[in-house]
């Protein structure tokens, strides 16, 4: 297996990214993915309540076709909160994505970021679509990569290739996501793009297993976005034999987890206003379930987080965090090890003591600088 | 029922306060409550796992002895997370004070408040005991509220007093708290002096309700404290017919709950760098429950007080905290109604549109002060 920090795209996609004017800065805020081969999709959407309109759309378009051959993204705006008009207008974008790219609405793919609860200013993107089509391009990947970026300081890129049988599969895939980020995604948006041949049944049940392991292992600011959305396209263009299950599956899970993880840390350690990435294990735990519900106590916690950018050695936080768990540990059950405060990189062992279940989950410290960008972001 | 925002020690409770050397700033650290008569106690305790060493002791005295006369505090430390051996500190503490006093070690309760996991200095604690008992007065409550406070910018006093039949009846309640305040109490501890005549189980009853609605309905950093007790004596100097039930009850847990509630709004407005304080109005609820989880759920999002601190009315992240909290709403039920973020003080109103069942909840918005405030702790 090869890992590049950088986004190849797989042969038979193209992207582009544009500035439709959704972002008052003038930045790059439309984005789009073109498949030249009908590929199959699998997603993971966010397990929040309230759904961003265009992840209503993508479920139905994921239900009702079979392939699909476009992703459209747009920044500066969720499009969440907007009721039966919000669908509307993402039914809207569908529509003028497919009929510049001439095929058909439902095989195209949606999501936005951004703020809640304001109307998309569907007009500038259908203006745009026309020059976001034209400039489709493999090298287009980078661009797209900046137009999904909202609060991020630096696009997240990597790609990953392995020998499925004696040909070389690629897997490419891009995220955004600095703050709303919890486990259970977060407002993070992740797309992958692979020319692997592979069943639908396979590719979700390594999706899943991947998502598991990366994006549901870290978390910000403990806040779940209505947005968040991991699809992967698959266009065959490979030509291995099909994945269905034994060691290809494994071998292609494996290099599927891998580039999510790469990108989840990317998330982390590109976190609003931080100055530090923790990398939380948890061992001793009586299951995966209780091992994860203690990290994520800790990784939650605003004062382990304040008290990590300090560089304030407060362990007693980290035991209070995880007697806050609802987990009846004993005090001394307890074991509690924190490595050095003073770099970028910190690191944090607990041993629970109860079982030999173990995680590991990633966040980074509570910053002034954090406070100050979700005061003013609008 | 009359209130007022000032401690006034009931009939036969005394109270003193000093330094004692555990804080490093030389403020008062020290703090002690006598009552004269032996009185009947109730208390309520953190349900973080993780117990400090006094709130062990005290439970234990008070399943085993019936009456009380002692309260003593410390601040600068919180005993907790530092094993047996804090344990037998607790327990010399409550010697010291019992041998001073001339009573039995079981009749004194004992709190600690501060730094986790450092052992307690016993030596400084038993050189001020003589001290700190021979300066106690009815005036001296004012410097036990002072000698409680870590970092509490103020101490926390009412008085509250209603017509039990012909009697006066008075409680007077004092509390400390300003960070690791989550419902379920937090780093807060509430002492309560009253000298009604009231059974064990009717006082139990109404303590149960009040902290129900006022201590439990607040939140700053939803960090759930170690420490944590809201306890009340009442000595029956009052001299009133026993209160056991009926309206007679329904007027003292009126009362107290004022008391409680008042105290509770108290600590949200001293919230660790807060600059609003917020009341959050869930109505439209299936049940009570269901309106306090979506009430704390926006209570605890940092962004959602992020926002406010930056008295931007971002209320798309109000629907995500809604969304997120595991309360399955449909976008068209949820109605929010923010009302001005100019102020100090901040409403926003939330209706469900699933059932009758409402709350109130306060909380602070979330500042680059807090986030100093926490890294430097120590």
């Amino acid at each position: 297996m090869k890992k590049l920090l950088k986004a190849v795209l797989p042969a038979g996609f193209k992207a582009n990214g544009v500035a439709c004017g959704l972002k008052k800065s003038g930045n790059l805020d439309l984005a789009l993915i073109y498949s030249e081969l009908p590929a199959i999709a699998c997603a993971k959407f966010t397990s929040n309540s309230i759904v961003a309109a265009p992840l209503i759309v993508c479920k139905k378009q994921l239900r009702s076709a079979k392939r699909f051959q476009a992703v459209l993204v747009n920044s500066g705006n969720a499009n969440c909160f907007t009721g039966k008009a919000g669908i509307q207008d993402a039914l809207a974008c569908a529509g003028f994505a497919a009929r510049e790219l001439g095929i058909t609405k439902n095989s195209v793919l949606l999501n936005s970021t951004g703020i809640i609860g304001k109307r998309l200013e569907v007009i500038k993107i259908k203006q745009a679509i026309p020059g976001l089509v034209s400039g489709l391009s493999a090298a287009g990947v980078h661009k797209f990569a900046r137009a999904i970026m909202t609060t991020d300081t630096c696009s997240k890129e990597v790609t990953v290739s392995l020998k499925i049988g004696s040909k070389a599969v690629n897997i490419c895939a891009i995220a955004k996501g600095a703050g709303m980020i919890a486990p259970n995604m977060a407002t993070l948006l992740c797309f992958i793009m692979t020319d692997a041949d592979i069943s639908k049944a396979a590719l979700n049940k390594a999706l899943t297993c991947a998502v598991e392991n990366s994006f549901n292992r870290i978390t910000v600011d403990g806040c779940m976005s209505t947005n968040d959305t991991v699809a992967v396209l698959a266009n065959g263009a490979a030509g291995n034999k099909q994945i269905a299950g034994g060691k290809n599956l494994r071998d292609f899970s494996g290099a599927l987890g891998e580039a999510c993880l790469e990108l989840a840390k990317m998330v982390v350690k590109d976190a609003e206003g931080a100055s530090k990435f923790i990398q939380i294990d948890v061992s001793g735990a009586k299951d995966q379930g209780e091992a994860k519900v203690a990290a994520l106590s800790i990784a939650n916690s605003v004062l382990f987080k304040t008290a990590v950018f300090g560089e304030n050695p407060n362990f007693g936080r980290v035991a209070q965090a995880v007697g806050a768990s609802g987990i009846k540990i004993k005090e001394g059950q307890l074991k509690i090890k924190l490595g050095s405060l003073k770099g970028k990189q910190v690191k944090l062992k607990v041993d629970l003591s109860r079982g030999k279940a173990k995680t590991v989950v990633f966040t980074s410290d509570l910053t002034p600088e954090y406070v100050k960008i979700n005061a003013e972001y609008n």
